[in-house]
């Protein structure tokens, strides 16, 4: 068996139904939606039509959707856009030090330097490494960043968030489903937390978009990333949905497209390929869901059967297509390259973090040891999986198991 | 005749070698760039081709050209990225102010605020959209903004930038060829004096890439911006070039692609169509330039046998394809309007300034006063112009400036 495919996660091939709604905007209807001609307004209709599909997803307005490029951008976007629109929130030190009427001590003015940007953004310890580092930059700027803890689970507390918020919060961001180890997150408690408290809610549903039923006004979400190439649709297309009155800033400046929020000619093949993709996922959720809960199980009994196997993420609240096991004394980018030379595609987590080789910082963060970490191995179904490549795997992984655990360093360390 | 597009300027169709090029990627070759195994490994091979086609139409080295989603990403990536990275350059004020020793007086405090973050960016007043608002942006955190002057073709003086370079200079910003006027810049100078000054140059060459010669090395740039949309690519491509030991931040957070520079999952469908429009461009470039001349040129010769009509733009040093009119007593949106209705589809000027229906800030610079400003039109021809299409349009329009002009209100003022 040739060309195995379990790395659905990191990205997914574009659905020929997809492909086929695309098309036709290439070279025929390739008009730019600022021109005043009927090839740009053809365009200009087309895109808000894509609007109303996306949006229809999650239950939001078509005017909450702002199409991007990147899931990575829509979280640059809501994270830097929604801390510089709303910064110096619930500070008054800042005008105290501003005040033109009263000299300062060097003590003053370092403080003075320090808060020039304030305000505190919380996120959890699991998100992708698109809002880990956003943040980190944040911080730079003068924000304070406070991590939230998970359980053995990769599970938020929300009561744990509720007594971190405070009076200067301007913005939780929680992912709602962990790409790497499955974990769905209690998103409609978290966003009822933050909208009693008046601070910004946003989410990261990029493995969860068009998998699992999301409703933002139900689960209390003021902004949600969602990005086409995790759905079986192009890359190059993404959105931020940003409730009606959220204050938040742009981070690309020029033409002013989407509302003046995300300058740039509009990427209208890739944005087709969204909407058409937004429509089957719409369609066929429900069923898939089950079917691919069913092949996941499956995998999961099977798998636990080896000796040191062990289930990261939560066992029963995880995305239907996410299964992710540590093996004792194996290191997972060793599986990765035996199963890759069978034809099978696994990954050990996120994809933008596996060319680093250092251990997840989502499991670290589940309380595992860095060498339990690193012998972590994330299989991820879609819409091609079959039962019989899960019993493929099944067949296969037993024995790189047993191969690699006979020449692996670690267990004659442990056993030493 | 219908459907004539003389609006190659704002995007282009999509050459059916290009998209042939990038089908196989959509569903088949799909791969992560950043996933270890053989889809991504796969992905990651044609990535690093594509960058060396890309980099052999500007004399670039590969590894100098980091991929974006669109030019407006690039311009914002080279302006803002710069900036921070540079930020305080010749500056001492700082530290003194920031000096534990001593107290400071309210000016002074006003003046560090101030001064937190500082450096000088110099930019053409010809700009396109996203230049200047990235550069408004810039001066919000503190940044120095100049804007040079540019005569009546929309040409800077090298000289007068000279004068305008100081120790705190960090860049100079100047658009290769204007998307509105056409007219090229004296890039090889301007990178000369910026060079020699030991400031960087960076050269926003969307309308200029692929369609006249570009040598980064001997034209002195250190960062150049091009996108694959306005050189029958697709749209959500584009690169930024940045010379060897350049430094610069990124603007977008996250998994580290693009050497850090550029977080995002790689859009290889894009890229490889991008890729592919930069081999024909080299292939083809000179012909067509000379194609698009003659037509151009006996278009330019027709229009302004027309009363009242004129031509905006250097008469020589401009783009092959470009020609930009004004009407006396005429708004360049009724002329659109009129085109549009007989299948021509023209523009004012930046498709992404048109629909503000605000006189055109490139035609104000080169001296014109706004009513001469709102009676501009470009038209852009590109791969698939005829010399049929530009003889219709010789023909139609005198007919439509003359009727629009009985019924002008503006020219009812100035006879009156």
């Amino acid at each position: 068996m040739k060309h195995v495919y379990f790395d659905y996660a990191a990205t997914t091939p574009v659905d020929s139904r997809v492909k086929k709604a695309m098309l036709p905007y290439f070279s025929e209807k390739f008009g730019n939606t600022m021109s005043l001609h009927s090839f740009g307004q053809e365009a200009k209709l087309v895109l808000e039509k894509s609007r109303e599909t996306v949006a229809d997803l999650i239950r939001a307005k078509p005017e909450e959707i702002i199409f991007t490029g990147s899931a990575t951008e829509s979280n640059n976007l809501a994270l830097k856009g929604i801390a510089f629109a709303n910064q110096n929130k619930g500070h008054t030190r800042l005008h105290r030090y501003a005040s033109p009427h009263r000299y300062a001590s060097p003590q003053q003015i370092q403080r003075f330097w320090r808060a020039k940007r304030c305000g505190q953004v919380i996120i959890s310890p699991i998100e992708h490494p698109c809002i880990i580092e956003t943040a980190k930059w944040l911080q730079k700027q003068g924000f304070q960043i406070t991590k939230l803890k998970v359980d053995k689970y990769g599970m938020v507390n929300p009561l744990a968030l509720e007594k971190e918020i405070r009076k200067d919060t301007i913005l939780v961001s929680v992912i709602h489903a962990s790409n790497e180890i499955g974990t769905i997150q209690p998103i409609e408690k978290i966003g009822k937390i933050c909208r009693n408290k008046g601070v910004y809610f946003h989410t990261d549903a990029v493995q969860s978009f068009g998998k699992i039923p999301i409703d933002v006004n139900k689960m209390n979400i003021d902004l949600l990333t969602a990005s086409s190439h995790k759905m079986y649709g192009p890359k190059g297309a993404a959105c931020l949905y940003i409730r009606e009155g959220v204050r938040i800033e742009p981070i690309l400046h020029g033409g002013g497209q989407e509302r003046g929020l995300r300058s740039s000619t509009v990427n209208i093949p890739a944005i087709v390929g969204f909407a058409k993709a937004c429509e089957i996922c719409k369609k066929e959720m429900g069923k898939e869901a089950q079917r691919l809960i069913k092949l996941r199980d499956k995998l999961i009994r099977n798998v636990l059967k080896i000796k040191g196997s062990y289930l990261n993420g939560h066992p029963q609240k995880r995305l239907p297509n996410n299964a992710n096991f540590r093996f004792d004394f194996i290191e997972g980018e060793s599986i990765i390259l035996r199963l890759d030379l069978l034809g099978i595609a696994v990954s050990t987590g996120s994809a933008c973090s596996s060319i680093k080789l250092e251990p997840s910082s989502v499991l670290l963060a589940t309380g595992l040891k860095p060498a339990e970490a690193h012998g972590s191995l994330r299989i991820s179904l879609g819409r091609w999986t079959t039962e019989k490549e899960i019993d493929y795997l099944i067949k296969v992984l037993p024995g790189i198991i047993n191969q690699l655990r006979k020449i692996s360093p670690f267990k004659v360390i442990k056993s030493a």
